[in-house]
This record gives structure tokens, C-alpha cells and sequence, in this order.
């Protein structure tokens, strides 16, 4: 295990996260809003801690899968801790509490454990939701676009924070890489500010909400999240935009270099927006009694239904209060989740459909022993080691999210909160179902029960492994011999 | 396809339900409770239409894969339909509550739409808890252990329908296979009711929770299930024997032959027995509050829990009242179910045990690439496609899940009654919480709601393939080139 290297890693990653607060101290400094005070000491333990570690390079740079995973996971509950200060220090609640916050920041899941969002002062409001806009791309995919590494450990990094089933290079340098995919998240988020801004939206409202949208997180300004400004425009732009967020960003490259054909060829991207217009229609349906007109109902449950298959989170209206059947199908879209690649959080459409596939390749070869039977996926033959792979990410996500109900259930609300809750959390969501619900928060739950779901949230986003290997002696288990290249 | 063996066997089966019927018809004449006319227009149908089918057999009796798949589900249909009739002609509800009642009953999950059991003639109630026992075990290995049938055949149609990953046959021949079972499969049903008379259980009464026991069934004589009594003395006794009943068989036959220390070695029955004690202290602790004795607590936490790991589903209390943590421990007992090879449901306790080691013999993996890492389960090396048929196992029975929640949500009744219908029904256990709490029933469903619960049971006994199947045009189709020998 390459100690040096994983702290030296920490450390960059630890200063590069004083630069970014100082931004949220400039807001704060703006709007006057006293949580400058709050920020300051949070900034200055980043930059020394951060400089410290990070201020020589060590010897042997080299990084191999084990040591990627535990930098990955390591890094992520390092930010987490420190960008906590601030809030901590305004006195939002128990250590515990910002820990919660902060995480569900960074993990882009939007699940708070504050009541009054509107009296939290703006510096902070927007450190809290420009979390999201870190954690949505990656942490370390950023600071890899920004500083020089070398090129096999980043690989390394990349495969353990992206989400999905495969990582794909865009160009031959992994930071160029990183450097394009931050670019396309960039004007994005830019013009979605723009639209936001045109249709009358304060421009602090719409960057807040334009951070949200475009990590899939869902931190709001507003108690009522964007259901208190009950404008169908706003509606529709976030709708949209959450939507365009959480189709994987490699397909955004195709565009940008011309292959608009093949934007539009993705298996993935068609399933995605299948689901959708299918869970659209079918909810409107249903909550047509609720509003009594077919645009009304068809608003609601595009907005929703975007909201929470991209694992976002917003809400504009109170979906709790949705007949049965509406909830049902909200609550499979939370599993389902975004697209691979994307920012959004889940088990991921690719998986499933590569789940679904390969389950009837296995029933045709159940009539016809002697046939063969291959899974084809993006016009690609998937090999048994991908099946295999997406198999073991659902039994062991399966595993952690049953523990995790079991463990909250100690804490004695009611199944639909205990199963909501952690499925909210481990897909990155937000809200959930009753006491959880859209108009609901996490603040009843004890230290304890935001302790795990904190884990949950971090689980889902760097998908399962790196936070489970934290928790191997074997990872921690010193070695003399040299641990064969990958 | 070869249809006329298809049809041969259907006739076979159906003739041997009118014969076992016929049991039934003599405990109405001899209790005189009016059913008498109930069962003979069933009985003769049964007899007439299984003795035209099955009366000569075809040249080619060979049967394949698809052809054993087929001649399952559809048998299972078929007894499911005529063993509805009685139940039809007596009044006790509309064609789909007859139908949903008799499959409840075969499939041994005990979900009842009755809601004045206690009103029901004794044949019909013996003939209900009579399908238990028949069900229990298999019915095609009933009529393979009493009728003769080609070798070949009898394996396909075993591997169909007795449940679990891997069939093995005890002795060279599948017959005397199906015999030895029954043959133990009776003697423990006669030493239960033994047993209960001992403790002043009227005779009748004992036979039927005693086949309600053997089945991992769970229907009762009573409204309150074994609750009515309220004697520890039948608690334990049922408690005990439902235990047992959970247990793979081949190990009874362990014992039989001498090889005692093999009983205990097993793998699955320690990770089993485990899983109950677990399980049991839990929930006393949680429920001890309820009911203030320590021993009074783990009784009751006792019998349920060992209803429902063995997909029982007989209750004493009514655990819909108990607080969150328990009722969360039970669910999950609910999907795990019992041991493979036993009469009971779920998804198995050695599929939960193969599915937990696969992935963590992929996380080594993760850590050391280059690591060779093999999956033990009962001291035997599990290969690649034991393994992958397990996931598909689990990725397909989460794709029927899935879709009948969203399917019985249209209902409208909570998510909570929703969820735990379908899990009761898909395990076979019985009872669900809320609405089908153990105190509960399925009678409010709608005739789509129970004929989809109905096929859900159906799925959950054959483990799924059987019945999807059934669906695949591929099966239909007529084809030409002979098949290949599996």
C-alpha cells in the first residue's frame, strides 16, 4: 500500500477544497450575510492540512487499483469532514447533523436535515449547493482536470468514482478527458442559469437551482424546493435540464465532434427516455383526479418523474400525498436510477437493461441447451467478466441496502420511512416517502441513523466497492511483496 | 414438442388428483357436513377427463428440457382448476377466489380469501389443507413415486419442480428417489399429529395443522390460526415441526442411512439454524415490552419466526402490531425463505449463502486481480455456472417482483399491503402485513389482483422458469428439426 501517495492525493484534494470554499466566502462577503466567520477557519484547516500533505510529491507516484479505491473512498469522507466546518461552525446542528449535510452534498443526494432552509444564510446555501456541483463530476476527476498526474493512477481514480459499469476514455490523456467532460458540465449549468434568469428567476435562486440540477442533487433554497415558486416555466427548464443531466456525458462528446447519429443510436439514452415518457403517462393518469387537467397532471408527473429517475430530488408537489400506484412507480425509478456516466446516482439504466438481457439470454439457453446465447448491449457483445460484474454490483447493493433497513429499523419509525429513506439515501435521491417525503426532512432520525444513511449516500455514489473495502483488514494488511501490476 | 406426452402425463396427474380427492369426499360423508355433493361432480370430472388423457400412453414418451418446463406449469395450472371446483360448487366465492384459494393451497403459501373460515364444511377444509401436503413435496414426484414413468423423463421433471439451486437424486433411481421422500415426508407428519393429540388437540384439528405444517403451508381450522389455542404446548410442537419441515430432505436421508455427523456438517442447515436463533433474540428483545416475560417474548418471537423463514405461515399473534424492527426482521425472513430441498418457499437459504460468498470472492478480486478466488458452499467448489444460474435466479425474481407491485398498485391499496402480498405470495408464505396481516385476508383484492397473485404463488413454487416460460412463443413454436438430446 502506497501510503505516501494516498496522502499526498488527500492533501491535494484537501486544498483544492479551501480554493472552492473561498468562492462560498465571496458570496458570503456579497450578501453580508455573517457566516464569513464560518467560513475562515474552514478555509485555513483546508489550505494547511491540504498543503501539508500535498506539498511534495512522494518518490514512488505510482497507484494500483487498491490504492485508487481507498484514496477514492478516503477522499470523499475527508471532504465530507472538512467541508462540514462551516455549517458547523453557524450552529446548523450536531456534528452528526452537518457530517449528514454535507455528504448528502457532495453525493449529490439532497436529503437535509434542516427545517428552516430559508433562514440559512446565503454564503452558506450556496457552499451547500455548490457541493453538489463538486460531487457530481467527481472530486477527483476534478482535481485531475486541474492538476498534472500521472496517467496509469489516474485510470485507477477514474474507474472508482465514475459511475457505471465501464469507464471509457474520450481521448488518449486521462486529464484531457477530465478537462472535456468539465467543460460540457460548464455551459450546461451556464445556460441553464440563463434560462432561469430570463424567465425572472432571482440569479441567486437560479444558481442555486442550477447547481442542483446539474450534480442531480437537489438542494433547494425554498422549503417548498421549486414547487414554491408554482411557475410552469421553471417547471419545465429544470425538468429538462435534470433530464439532459443525467444522460451519460460521453454522448455529449459524440455531439461536439460531430456524431449526432450516435446520440441518438444509444441503447442506454432510448431505454432512459422509454421509462420516462412510460412513467409520465402512467402517473398523470393516475393524479388526474388530483388536479382535474390533463397539462396540470402531465407537469406534475414529468417534473417528478425526471426529478427522481436522474436522482435529483427536487420536488413541486407533494408526492406523498399521490395515490399508490404514482408512489409504486416512484419508488422503482429511485432503484433504476440515471444513465451510466452521467451525474445521476442508482443501479444505472445500462445495468438493468444489461440485467434484463442477460436473464432472457439465460431462459432461451433453459429451452435450448445447446444453443448460444450472447447479451448485446450498445451494438456490443458483452463478455461474461461485464455480466458478471453488473450481477455482483446487484447482490452486493442488495446486501447493503437490507442491512442498512435493518439497522435504521432500530431506530422505530414506521417501513415506509426505514425503506424510503435508505433508498433515497444509497440512489443519491433526496426525499422519500412519509416523514422523509418531499416535504418532509431527515432531522428525527438520531446521530446514529445519520451516521448510516451518511455511509448509504456515500455506498451509492462511488457505487458500492471503495467504501466496502474500507472495512477490509485486507486492505490494511501490510506486505512485503510487491502487489502484481493490474 | 411432444404434445401427446404432455397430454399423457396432464391425464395422469389429473386421475391422481380425483383419487386423492376422493380422501376428502370420504371425511365429508364421515363428518356429514353437506360438502358430499361438493366433490363428486369434481371428482368425476377429475377421473373421466385425467383417464381419457392418460389412458394410453404415447409411442415416444421422451421428454426434454422445454417439455419437462411445460408439463410442470401447466400440470400445476391444470390440479389448481379442478381442485377449485369443490370449493366452487359449495359457494365459497367467486371462479378467481376458488382458483386463488386452491393455488394458495398446492403452492403451500396459505393466503386465504376466506373471512369466516370457522363456517366451512370439515371436507372441504381437510381437502384445502390436503393440498398442502400433495403440493408440499411435488406432484410430480407424487405420481412419479406411484406411477411408473420412463428414467429420463423423471429427472427433467423433478429438476422443474422440486426447488432449490441443485437436484440431486438420493439412489440410482428417480422412483425409488420419490419414494424414499415421501416415505420420510410421512412418517414426520405422522409423529406431528401423534404429537398434538398427545397434547389434547382435536383429532381433526391436528391433522390439518399438521399438513398445514409438512407443506410449509400454513392454512388453518381457525380464524386466529394456531393463536386460537393459546397453549405453548402446540407452539413448540407446530414451532418445532415447521423448523423441521424447512430442513432439505436429503439430509433426512442422511440420517436414515447412518450418516448422522453429515446432518450437522451441512452448511446451509447451520447457516439456517443461525439465521433463526438471530432472528428469534432480536425480535424477543424488541417485542419484550409487548408482552413483559422473557419467556412469553421469545415464544412468540419463536413460532413466527419460524413460520415465516419457513414460508409457513401460521401466526399466534398478530405481528402487524409488532413494532418496526421486528416487522423489518420478518420481511427479510420472508425473501430469504427455508433450505432447498425443503417443501418450503423463498428465494433459499443456500442461494442467500452462494450469492453472499460470490461476492465476496469478487471483492478479493478487486483487491488482489491477479488472486485466484473460488466459491465453497457445502465443502464444494462452486463452478462459474452454478454461480451465474443463482444471479439469473435473482435478477429474474426481482423483474417479476418488480412488475407485479407496479401491476397490484393499480389496486390502490397502501404500499405496505402492496409489498408484502406480493412477497407473501411469491414465497409462498401466507400472511403479509397490513391489509394480509396474519389477521388479515385477500378477499378485498379484485379478480385481477388474485389471479396475478395466483400467478406469483405459481411462480414462486416452480422458482419462476416453469411459469415465464409458458409466455415464450419460442415454446409454441412448432419445429421441424428434431431438438437436440440435453
Amino acid at each position: 500500500m502506497n501510503y505516501r501517495m494516498i496522502g499526498f492525493s488527500l492533501g491535494r484534494i484537501l486544498f483544492t477544497e479551501g480554493i472552492l470554499m473561498g468562492i462560498s466566502l465571496l458570496v458570503s462577503l456579497f450578501y453580508q450575510d455573517g457566516a464569513v466567520f464560518c467560513f475562515i477557519p474552514a478555509i485555513l484547516l483546508c489550505l494547511i492540512v491540504g498543503g501539508i500533505l500535498g506539498l511534495k510529491p512522494p518518490k514512488n507516484t505510482a497507484i494500483y487499483a487498491k490504492e485508487g479505491l481507498v484514496t477514492v473512498a478516503l477522499a470523499w469522507i475527508f471532504i465530507s469532514a472538512f467541508g462540514a466546518i462551516p455549517f458547523y461552525l453557524y450552529g446548523l446542528g450536531s456534528a452528526a447533523d452537518c457530517f449528514f449535510e454535507t455528504v448528502s452534498g457532495f453525493t449529490t443526494t439532497g436529503a437535509s436535515i434542516l427545517v428552516d432552509v430559508e433562514a440559512v444564510p446565503h454564503g452558506l446555501l450556496f457552499w451547500r449547493s455548490f457541493t453538489h456541483w463538486v460531487g457530481g463530476m467527481g472530486v477527483l476527476v476534478f482535481v485531475m482536470a486541474i492538476l498534472p498526474m500521472s496517467e496509469g493512477s489516474g485510470m485507477h481514480l477514474l474507474r472508482a468514482e465514475v459511475p457505471g459499469p465501464a469507464v471509457e476514455k474520450l481521448v488518449s490523456k486521462m486529464s484531457d478527458t477530465a478537462k472535456i467532460l468539465y467543460g460540457i458540465y460548464f455551459v450546461m449549468i451556464v445556460i441553464e442559469i440563463l434560462l432561469l434568469v430570463i424567465g425572472k428567476m432571482p440569479l441567486f435562486d437560479a444558481v442555486i437551482h442550477s447547481l442542483g440540477t446539474a450534480g442531480t442533487g437537489g438542494f433547494s433554497s425554498k422549503a417548498l424546493s421549486v414547487g414554491a415558486y408554482n411557475n410552469p416555466y421553471y417547471d419545465v427548464v429544470i425538468g429538462v435540464f435534470m433530464l439532459l443531466f443525467g444522460i451519460n456525458f460521453n454522448l455529449y462528446y459524440f455531439i461536439l465532434i460531430g456524431r449526432i447519429r450516435d446520440f441518438f443510436r444509444s441503447e442506454e439514452l432510448r431505454t432512459y427516455l422509454g421509462i420516462v415518457a412510460a412513467s409520465v403517462i402512467l402517473i398523470a393518469a393516475n393524479i388526474f383526479s388530483l388536479y382535474g387537467s390533463v397539462l396540470e397532471s402531465l407537469r406534475h408527473a414529468f417534473f417528478q418523474v425526471s426529478s427522481i429517475i436522474t436522482t435529483t430530488g427536487f420536488a413541486t408537489v407533494d408526492f406523498n400525498l399521490w395515490p399508490p400506484l404514482s408512489k409504486a412507480i416512484l419508488v422503482m425509478l429511485m432503484f433504476i436510477g440515471a444513465c451510466a456516466g452521467s451525474t445521476g446516482g442508482g443501479i444505472k439504466v445500462a445495468r438493468v437493461v444489461i440485467l434484463a438481457k442477460a436473464a432472457f439470454a439465460d431462459m432461451r439457453k433453459m429451452l435450448h441447451p445447446n444453443a448460444i446465447s450472447t447479451v448485446r448491449f450498445e451494438k456490443k457483445r458483452q463478455d461474461e467478466k461485464t455480466i458478471r460484474s453488473v450481477h455482483m454490483f446487484l447482490s452486493v447493493y442488495l446486501l447493503v441496502f437490507c442491512s442498512s433497513v435493518l439497522l435504521l429499523s432500530f431506530e422505530g419509525f414506521d417501513l415506509i420511512t426505514t425503506f424510503t429513506a435508505v433508498a433515497s439515501c444509497i440512489n443519491n435521491i433526496g426525499p422519500g416517502l412519509e416523514i422523509v417525503g418531499p416535504m418532509g426532512n431527515f432531522s428525527e432520525f438520531s446521530s446514529f441513523g445519520k451516521i448510516l444513511l451518511s455511509f448509504d449516500m456515500l455506498v451509492g455514489r462511488l457505487e458500492i466497492f471503495p467504501m466496502l473495502l474500507l472495512f477490509s483488514p485486507a486492505v490494511w494488511k501490510r506486505r512485503k511483496k510487491k502487489l502484481p501490476k493490474n
